[in-house]
């Protein structure tokens, strides 16, 4: 969703955001319970539950490079579901159903374009079936251009409604999903949006806010506090995270092997993780540490605080503040 | 959605539609109301009415020419907006909020992203607030290839539920909103979605069946016929239709003085008309003759019939069928 933005300069990013939410028309009223600015915008329709909606544009040579070598055009169906479905686990939705609109380019290597439609749609079936998700509809064009592929996914609240980034409060821990960094390695290719375990988090606990890693914790956390802290008194809320506590995936210590970047460097920075940050009441973290949900694993690594900015506490005491720049996953080859 | 498809060839189109609808995961179960094949999807929340969804994709160089000459950008963004809510009136749900996702070129001309944007979205802006629909969400990205966006709307169903394409019945009568052929001279640059006309018509009657005409009369009504045809006995129906009955667009006239084309060749082949094909039983047919509903402009040009194929008598009692050949509103500079 909007977030997810990537134009040439880091500046004029945030400035088309802004302008575009300054800016949006909210003509259907009522109905859009949540509009830009977080993973997924809620409707409601009738009287009924909330509805999660999401959509995410992946182009060629900006977030995968298409060829016809064996299974790559499945592998970015996949993706393009499964980042869709991070964005609606994001927001403790249940998935129901997905449309996808594609731009197939008439040629790829061996390969027309029924060919490549055909592979990208096998590598969607396959996300869909195993997340439960319905393709309901699409819109399939052929075209000179590279390949573009656009999913928007839908998804229904629980009894206990979505889950926005907004409602972190001073107190709250702190808590992430799985192991960061190193993801470009190539498990970013296949994430596992954590729908699972968003359902099992938020029928146990109060989540107060969450969002889903993709640019990287330092830069998602800051949404989250960003978020939060909008017209709360004072009116910015921070962070402040233990170095320690901060789950280390294998592939960011391969990584950091490789550029000398250390391997917190990479949990922090690097992007498209795809786990789930979010806060809890202390009350709520003392029972996920003594109880915790089966088959998620969890790592409380900090406390939202009334100072603002994104503080790390390392394991001599020192505190530094981290700036505010997470790796840019959309920027070509640029891992920094 | 996924009738608007574009091939490089006839065959592949089809081909790959069929394909994709054999193979659609439909693993979000009863949620799904109508799958791929209509002019939304159906999705049924909670227990709340059903909800339409469709979603279409715009690229420059195939649906427009994008440029930085005065005015086309927002142009760009309105047609984006109202061929979507096209497809919400042909199901009569009432449009409620947009997704939209843009692959934004780094320049056009003298435009750097931002500002590709931002005229975009004035002219998104614009059909929102005439339409009342809310922009909920959204992916901007910038990429060094052309401009694409690609536009999901959401609409909700009235007590009256949504119109399928697939409830035709033998003994129809077959209308049309509005005037037909020729709108590529520069009306479809600015297409008049038929909401209002949907909303007043599903109030007053009981549509069996209804279609947004994009692809050209002889074009879209066949797909009516196909999808009401469907597991039915006899298993194909088809219609007739009276020539002069039909509704030429003084536009079409003007395109028949220059390539020598029949003003009703226009008129039925032509494509993104943008206005409304439907049925009704006789009865129904007959309200609508004696007290039709106001500001909506209806031609009755035919009835479903249970022998296959689409047939037009002439004044002179002439009947001809028609072949199967809408025009194809995507082909580059082919106008049929």
């Amino acid at each position: 969703m909007l977030n997810h933005i990537n134009m040439s300069t880091a500046r004029g990013e945030f400035d088309l955001i802004d302008w575009i939410r300054r800016h949006a028309p909210n003509a259907g009223g009522g109905a859009v319970t949540l509009g830009i600015g977080d993973d997924c915008a809620g409707l409601r329709f009738s009287d009924g539950r909330e509805v999660a909606v999401t959509t995410d544009m992946l182009m060629d040579g900006r977030h995968f490079r298409a060829s016809d070598g064996d299974g790559v055009l499945e592998q970015i169906g996949q993706k393009a579901l499964r980042v869709n479905l991070s964005d609606l686990a994001a927001m403790a939705a249940v998935p129901v159903a997905v449309v996808i609109a594609v731009a197939l380019p008439k040629r790829l290597g061996r390969l027309d374009s029924r060919s490549i439609g055909q592979r990208l749609h096998a590598g969607i079936r396959e996300a869909a079936e195993e997340f439960g998700v319905s393709l309901a509809g699409g819109d399939t064009n052929a075209w000179d251009g590279t390949l573009v592929i656009s999913v928007t996914a839908l998804g229904e609240a629980t009894e206990r409604g979505l889950v926005r980034r907004s409602g972190a409060l001073v107190g709250d821990s702190i808590f992430v999903t799985g192991r960061l960094g190193g993801s470009l390695a190539g498990r970013h290719l296949r994430p596992t949006p954590r729908v699972r375990e968003a359902m099992a988090l938020h029928g146990y606990v109060d989540l107060h806010a969450m969002i889903d890693l993709s640019d990287g914790l330092s830069g998602d956390l800051r949404h989250i506090l960003e978020e939060s802290g909008r017209g709360s008194t004072p009116d910015a809320i921070g962070a402040l995270l233990h170095a320690e506590r901060v789950p280390i995936h294998d592939d960011a210590i391969a990584a950091s092997a490789v550029d000398g970047r250390s391997p917190l460097e990479h949990a922090l920075r690097d992007g498209e993780d795809f786990e789930l940050c979010f806060t809890v009441s202390a009350l709520d973290a003392e029972r996920l540490r003594e109880v915790p949900p089966k088959f998620v694993e969890l790592s409380e690594i900090g406390v939202v605080t009334g100072e603002p900015g994104l503080r790390m506490q390392h394991s001599d005491r020192r505190i530094e503040t981290l700036a505010a720049r997470g790796f840019d996953h959309f920027a070509d080859g640029d891992a920094g």
